[in-house]
């Protein structure tokens, strides 16, 4: 007869390794973590948890993380309203929010077209960028997706449907990353380094 | 106005923090993973959490995880009850247990003697393990501890105790570890593997 952990601590086990970047020996270590707990953690953990799964959603206009119907960044009387950045990902806004430069609105497309994994623009919050762009004339639209071929086919066809409107289109710079020396940068970095080389 | 991730989801990430081998950025990472998630899996975690902290608890006996009052190693009948195998951790019986090896029963400390980490004896299973072999009778206690300092402290500690009672003490062995070339060994190791050589 072979001896095992208890099926609940099994299933512990089970369910932390569908979490991203947990293996095996981790989520184990995880779990046994909880069971050698004496006081209240893993009761604590799981409220968290529960908390986040019922009251964590999307801003209804940008898509950031929200409590409720908006976000604190839509929400923020501050803001620039002329302004939106479009990024790919919710998660992305807080990185660009913490340089400090940016003072506009958001808009997260909750991912970009890519046909080999079946994400069409349909599949985006596409026709809600347009739908805002028309309401809201904002002076500027700046395109921060990824520097790559599904983030730069996302960008040119969200920049060929807002050429109608009057509207200024940009996207961030491409080119050498802070702190990193020509000799780590890529060939295709580079290229784009040269040919978005800016007066000194 | 510096923007931040609702409280929710900001309480999750340090609760997430709190179980090892978790950094802030993977915390970040299973945190948003979870409200990225349309479907049922925060949940089944929060859950499978609950289930393992109001269900799993140490064996009375052997203090192996069990959702009983004994676990499923005290409980088979097939084990040989003359054997009682010392360990530090419930989690050393598992991998013990994995060899198939031992077919004799388990006994947790649930730590080792430890002045600096202010663990004495009296905070350890210890008389619970002298009340086994005193009403058990087994013929061998094998102690399973560490290779460190207080695995031996903890292990000539318990051996002393239990020189009075018609047992045979034994240890398990010390030496290069499978696999491993010498030149990978340190001194102490070698030593060890030097001192407890056996007839080809």
């Amino acid at each position: 007869m072979k001896h095992e952990y208890p099926a609940a601590l099994r299933e512990l086990v089970a369910q932390l390794k569908r979490m991203p970047g947990v293996g095996p020996r981790s989520a184990e270590r995880m779990a046994l973590w909880m069971v050698g707990a004496r006081d209240a953690r893993s009761g604590e953990i799981a409220a968290a948890i529960s908390a986040v799964a019922q009251s964590v959603r999307g801003c209804v206009q940008c898509g950031f993380f929200t409590t409720g119907e908006v976000c604190g960044i839509c929400a923020d009387e501050s803001r620039v309203r002329e302004s939106i950045c479009v990024v790919e990902q919710p998660t992305d806004i807080l990185p660009l929010e913490r340089t400090g430069v940016f003072r506009g609105l958001y808009h997260a497309l909750g991912g970009r077209i890519s046909p080999l994994d079946h994400v069409g623009p349909e599949d985006l919050r596409i026709g809600a960028l347009l739908e805002r762009v028309r309401a809201g004339q904002p002076t500027e639209v700046i395109l921060a997706l990824g520097a790559d071929v599904e983030g730069e086919a996302t960008a040119s066809y969200i920049a060929g449907l807002l050429k109608p409107h009057p509207v200024q289109i940009t996207r961030i710079a491409q080119g050498l990353p802070a702190g990193g020396g020509l000799e780590h940068a890529d060939e295709l970095t580079l290229s784009r380094a040269l040919g978005g080389r800016v007066k000194w």
